[in-house]
């Protein structure tokens, strides 16, 4: 994870897993959506894309076709709610913090690599409010980030640097916070369906790599 | 479940849970999606809407709006991919099985309703298939259904008729199969985390809850 | 017409005729359009679709694909145009009645029963807000149907359950009101032209139709 | 009417009514749409547009919007269908007419300008496919022209160059062949509802209309 | 240039160079965009479009596509970026004056003659605002034209009423005030390129146009 | 300018100037638009895309609001005409060269940056297309770059490193090729007009500016 990676937005971090590299940035917004005025509260938002030629074949650019596709907008819905569960939003006080998650190449794990990487860019865009004495209490609460684990040819399989959806049986996203517990957990099993014992293989397995994942996002936040 | 609610669709299946309403349809029809023109399968896909006024307050219809939310488009991959854990492809031939699930009233879990209504329009298709010799053998494997559960003040709750999103900790959906395999398991916590204890009681509890609508969907196809 | 079909509009109604089913919706709305604020007037306004599945061969969901067909932005301002004939919008007060007509099977007419459902949704509508004391006076001045009729083989035929432009020289839709006055003549020729006599062949089984609807109107609204 | 206003459309007129001014081209394509492919008839077909500032106020542009109103598409169907009603399509061959009436100046009645106006031009690029000898035999069986009529003040007026929709109680749109026979009728009484007496005085004053404007399209085509 | 074309613009211009012709009304908004509120200034935009049948063979209309082609917005940016070069935003008041400009007949050219004839339709409608006592002193600078001019085999040409794109290898449109200061400089070439000494050719011959247009502006003015 | 900056594209670029940092990469397609099939010839074509937080402050996301803008639109022309210029269109044979130039930070001149550095990226592309005997010649005619010049204060500056649009009396995008000649040539002057003396020291001033990037392209190359 490399901090500052652009200059103008308040968090800015490439993170890297694999050959899979999201540039994610954290912008500090003096207002709050609609819903939200007056009520004393902030809010936290995200926004998700690939570069059209992150992937191996060259994918159709989004704004050139008009619209976001249902994947697109199922991430940015997940990176958005992971990041929310472990702000204090009154703490937070009536701002925004908009998330944008770009993908500059692809190798599998987008989303999961979106979310850890988005933690550290809120983090840094969190600390400058503090040295800038516009929030006194950090509204964090923990650290965030994820996972995908998966049956490969019948065995569990963390899949840190994994092509996506490739050879894989059933397929889950994890996010944890920093202390263990659970935010999202989302699994499918297009292929194979999976039973109670793999899925608790599946849930032990993600548990270390979170925990991998709260340490280097620790590191990167020190370094 | 009401059988052959409409009578131009192959299947159409009006579930009622609680006060939830959805119309269920699958429609056959003979061709398959591009990509998957002349490989011999045949493809399930699923397309989900409300009704304006199916809930407490009118919402905007998204014809008029001209786009499908982002919830809309997450529902409709999550039923197609449920459909299509059950269903052998290649056994279904070149045609495509397309579901539409429309809320007439909404109460809450509007997402498992469509799936467990829609699994028994499919087969109601399916049947029509086999009778006119379009098919020899069934392509359906299993049976799926879904249901919702979560934690409300601290308790873990079967949620069949509960209003959704309100007053709830965390909310999990849960897809499984008749014999109990699971194909989605999508939990989240936007409010409040959850640890692996609470998991596993919601685990538990939604595999009583698909139990039952296991056999109340194998009761309406025989009745 | 079956009334209060489902429990959240202020009106809500199944109207059946032949095959065709249509469910009416009146929503209350406690604001009206920007061109009429602040002049102590109401509004009327309707909205049409059809379930993707309501016809003999699915068509294609207008939300998916983005935008309203011209047909079916044609029959939502005949329906608003014809509901707010009958309405004192003084009366109404600064209030938006909204309705939603969405064709669950559509076997022709589908226009001529949203209009004559809407009216029974709309006096329903009307009666809660007597009923809460928000209005003092009814502001619909009468009631108002629709039928459609047409030339077959050289024969008017009073259309209310007939199979939409199939073998049809021309067809008329007539809006009418309890009393008999017209609100809308749409007669239509593309085949065949007609002559006077056979316009007024027409206008007289129209006449008579829209008596017999405006009387299963008042006995609904008794039942 | 000024036939040859433009000089690439194989028809063109420039019709002005009152202060209305509408510019109907008429184009010849060598193709039909989908549905009609391989049957040996043509097709006809209307676009309609108001420039920006054809009227008292500017109006924002269609194109800018991204989307004609509704509105606009129920007077292009209008035009198609009224064009469609004098065309023998097997006579035309598998060929497209397509009508482009674009408003340069609108004073009310601009949907009659447009039908009047449009099939001059339709006439003019007929010859044209004659004189080619790309037909033998002149498909259009008679002309069709457009009149509104309405009631102002309790009095029915025949509306050549009315102000549209300004103190009408009741308008009405009648399209008729050169013989007299009728295309469309099409009243509305949005404010005043009508009576079958009033209902008579208006189809003999539109009659009257009619049959001056075929008289002006006849001269106009000689001239 | 025939001024007054159309009775409802405050500037109203049809313009006509060779074949091309161009109708270009000049609106007075009493409103100036967002960015510009409340700071004593005003502001001139332009949109552009093209009557399908203006060209040789019709091209789709921009509004039943739902978009504005890349042409079309750079056009109406050039035209709006031409105009507020010769007008004092400041002498103008909080006040827009919209151009539109649309193609009834296209033979080349079509944005010189737009912007020749839209400074024509914006004095007239500056007029109008001095007559009225809306400004005291006027807004416009200079006066504003454009011409095009293009290496064709080798040779400059000045391309006044010339097929657009035919032939030409270099292609150059200039924008100049009637003083003959340049507002835009947009040459390219995508077939050939070319070298200075060509550039000069172009830029000189340019020159000799504009100052030709101005003369012809101002004719026109006085007509 | 670093090469190979992503790893699936056939050429991968990231150009720096000044703050500025632009991705470019070269797709190659095995396919041509429509208009040009079974002609024999290649196509280049670009897109260009800003990462929402690539400026000060953060801007709406294209795919989100659904469409591009109009200056998106123009840069994206501007530079698939400056690459179309240097390539031998019947040499590259039936493919498409795709460009993609993604601004991953943006402080001024990004348009300049975005053709210089996809130019090295094409020029990548193609080698690859000769390392695999898919090319038996080079297509590319010369090498292609742009610089933007300006009067600023009234003195011509070379606007390598320049905040856009700042302080800026007028601005000036030069492309040209490595051997000298003129590509595109787009001046304007908004704030303020200039003369002929001023426009020739602005080209002399941008042929300075190109030579020394041609000759960091070769840099880039060689190394």
């Amino acid at each position: 994870m490399q901090r500052a990676f652009t200059r103008y937005a308040e968090g800015s971090v490439l993170i890297c897993m694999g050959n899979t590299q999201v540039l994610c940035t954290a912008s500090v917004l003096e207002k709050v959506p609609p819903f939200l005025k007056g009520q004393g509260q902030g809010w936290v938002t995200a926004e998700y894309g690939m570069l059209p030629r992150s992937t191996h074949t060259r994918s159709d650019r989004e704004a050139a076709k008009g619209k976001q596709s249902g994947r697109t907008q199922e991430i940015q819905r997940l990176i958005g709610r992971s990041l929310r569960a472990v702000m204090d939003m009154t703490a937070l006080g009536e701002r925004t913090i908009q998330i944008d998650c770009d993908v500059l190449q692809a190798d599998g794990g987008t989303r999961c690599a979106s979310i850890t990487g988005a933690w550290v860019a809120v983090a840094d865009a969190v600390d400058g409010l503090l040295k800038q004495g516009l929030l006194t209490k950090n509204p964090l609460i923990d650290s965030v980030a994820a996972v995908s684990v998966g049956m490969v040819g019948g065995q569990p399989v963390l899949d840190l640097d994994y092509p996506e959806d490739s050879g894989c049986d059933a397929d889950m996203n994890i996010v944890m916070t920093g202390v263990g517990r659970y935010v999202e957990v989302q699994g499918t099993a297009e292929g194979h369906t999976f039973d109670r014992t793999e899925l608790n293989h599946l849930l032990a397995l993600a548990e270390d790599g979170i925990a991998l994942l709260a340490q280097k996002q620790k590191s990167a936040r020190l370094g």
